[in-house]
């Protein structure tokens, strides 16, 4: 049986989409939506931003000029799908099976765009003078660089004051079930490369050398066995992990002149890059004070914290889920980062709702035909709670 | 001038008798010692420890069977040339130029043979009655694995009940004159490679992993502030020192699996390797209670310590020295290995006497031809002062 959304995402996923290509998806969302009153403004970033050389296509479509804004957030390109040999049904054809759409991109996440198309057709269907704006906000850089994608759009818009206030990431996030899990915020990265420098000699003159193992040791001690904060109601507690430690130069009787330790921060938005940089030089300053053994530290931030509390959106998130599906939604933290990011700054509220994420990335991706049409339900709902 | 220490050593010296090989070098001085009353007996080790196929040759000269023996250790082989080009005189052409004799094993140790054996045939010719008994131990695997040389001589005389009460090792150990150095001792040393087994995992999830090198930091902490013992008058403090330390995976978002840490223990005779393990096995159990990680070590002794504290062998030298060179000499147990290690085990008191080793190993290895009459003068007045 079929039905709009899936009409469409079969559309969709027919086309081999591998970042940074979109291979005109967002051209089949942007005439469509036309017909319900939606305007189109084609956005592209890297190598001259020209049409024509561009890296990155971006699609920003938008309905009404009033506030509040309700933005959908999403990609239309895929990850490689690998050895094509290892697909049980081509990967950009798209084969329904014992209730199941097989195709890449069938989570990750062509079908919550159709959904949230479809969503806005039946709700400026129904209701053509809503409240606020809607808008959708499409990329085909999502899962590459990340350079040329929503980071322009949103810098863009902020830059002729075009404020999104609530943003619906559609990546997939449920677990079990559809809607069993939304995600209101990540926690931040944050990295760091420290080097220690001592001086090499012979281990059976360790008074002529200066062991940068040795010398460093109570430093990192003292690091590994810091609390840096507890959390709160949304982020467990911030952790540091060192993920490699090496020092030596392989001979036994040598004692080296360098150690090196890699380590990242995950952190709760109870602290901040600038804290947790400030407590681990304070660490390090403590322990290296004789000059005979020095140190430095290379940083790389790879994303702040963001958290979007119960409120508005969450709430209009959580009700229509309780309608269409009956459960109570899990409010999460966790996982990889998404484009979400680079909205929150903007001071959005930014949720991540879209299809079960178990075989994103994966061969053989799906998803359960079913949850379209629900998705495509709870999308609307949202309209209209946010919106009328 | 010509003298008999220097003709001797030159004939040594014109023999490229790199390890395994002797190139007759024994023969050599079995055959002039015999006219001083000297019995020689060749043994012959590795590879059924037969003359034709042995794979090294030792000599085991004795004059007179009384106690106490004083006996010569020392060896035939050289450490290879290198590339002969870089030498100024081919290296197996003993060249004199500006008061140096130039060649390989110059310093190490063909010309200390010289002088013993030339000290033997003056002192035996002005005391044919001397007390005790003198002997020469010459193997040609010094300079190699150690393995079929001093080692399995050392074993055949004690199985026969035949004692050394002074050894005097003829290996270079003088630093900027003659005899301003003797070693009367070496420090132990006690290798051991760590390995921590934790649980691999995802930075983000550090709950669902074990770190090993945050488990393992306490200990290692411990292990480092350490005070093994402090030393005495003959040696310094034992040092421990970590000379390579790896974990990681190379990724930075991933909790490695293991870590292991190589160190070394320059130990002193106030403890010893029963004892470093037992105590680096305390610190770690201390750590390793709750099961989440394990930890096993490898350990490898490479040599216990030894020394030959202020007595008679001592005492001889300094006396012998000092008459000869006019100088005080420093006692000192630093440096590496030498085959002394295998005599002193059996009670024999060891110094080692020989000329300067600053060009030891090296291209261009070389002796101040002056020294070579010291040497000899210093050598038959030890054998005065042991024997008379």
């Amino acid at each position: 049986m079929t039905t709009p959304t899936l009409d469409l995402s079969i559309e969709l996923l027919k086309r081999p989409s591998v970042t940074p290509k979109d291979e005109n998806c967002q051209n089949i969302i942007a005439d469509r939506l036309a017909n319900s009153g939606f305007v189109s403004e084609f956005m592209y970033f890297g190598e001259g931003d020209t049409e024509r050389n561009a890296q990155v296509k971006n699609l920003w479509a938008r309905r009404g000029n009033a506030s509040p804004l309700v933005c959908f957030l999403g990609h239309t390109d895929v990850v490689p799908t690998g050895d094509e040999k290892n697909w049980t049904y081509p990967p950009f054809e798209p084969t329904i099976k014992d209730g199941y759409l097989y195709a890449r991109g069938a989570s990750d996440m062509k079908t919550a765009i159709a959904c949230f198309t479809v969503a806005c057709e039946n709700f400026v269907k129904k209701h053509p003078n809503h409240n606020g704006s809607i808008a959708l906000l499409l990329t085909s850089d999502e899962e590459g660089p990340s350079v040329n994608g929503t980071v322009k759009v949103v810098e863009t818009l902020e830059n002729r004051q075009e404020k999104i206030d609530y943003c619906l990431v559609g990546e997939p996030s449920g677990t079990n079930v559809l809607g069993d899990v939304i995600k209101n915020g990540r926690r931040g990265s944050l990295g760091g490369v420290l080097t220690v420098t001592g001086k090499q000699g012979h281990v059976a003159y360790p008074h002529l050398a200066v062991n940068p193992i040795h010398y460093a040791m109570p430093a990192l001690n003292d690091l590994v066995a810091q609390t840096w904060d507890n959390g709160n109601d949304y982020f467990p507690p911030t952790t540091m992990q060192i993920s490699n430690l090496n020092a030596g130069t392989g001979a036994n009787n040598v004692i080296p002149q360098t150690l090196t330790a890699e380590f990242n921060f995950r952190f709760s938005t109870e602290t901040n890059e600038t804290e947790l940089k400030a407590k681990t030089y304070a660490i390090f300053d403590k322990y290296f004070t004789d000059g005979k053994a020095s140190f430095t530290i290379d940083w790389k931030l790879s994303g702040k914290p963001f958290l979007t509390e119960q409120g508005k959106l969450v709430n209009a998130c959580q009700t229509a889920i309780k309608n269409v599906m009956n459960i109570d939604t899990e409010l999460s933290t966790s996982g990889g980062t998404s484009d979400g990011r680079f909205v929150a700054p903007t001071g959005a509220q930014v949720v991540e709702l879209g299809v079960l994420n178990a075989t994103i990335h994966q061969v053989n991706e799906c998803v359960a035909v079913d949850d379209l049409e629900k998705l495509t339900a709870i999308y609307e709902q949202i309209l209209e709670n946010l919106l009328t």
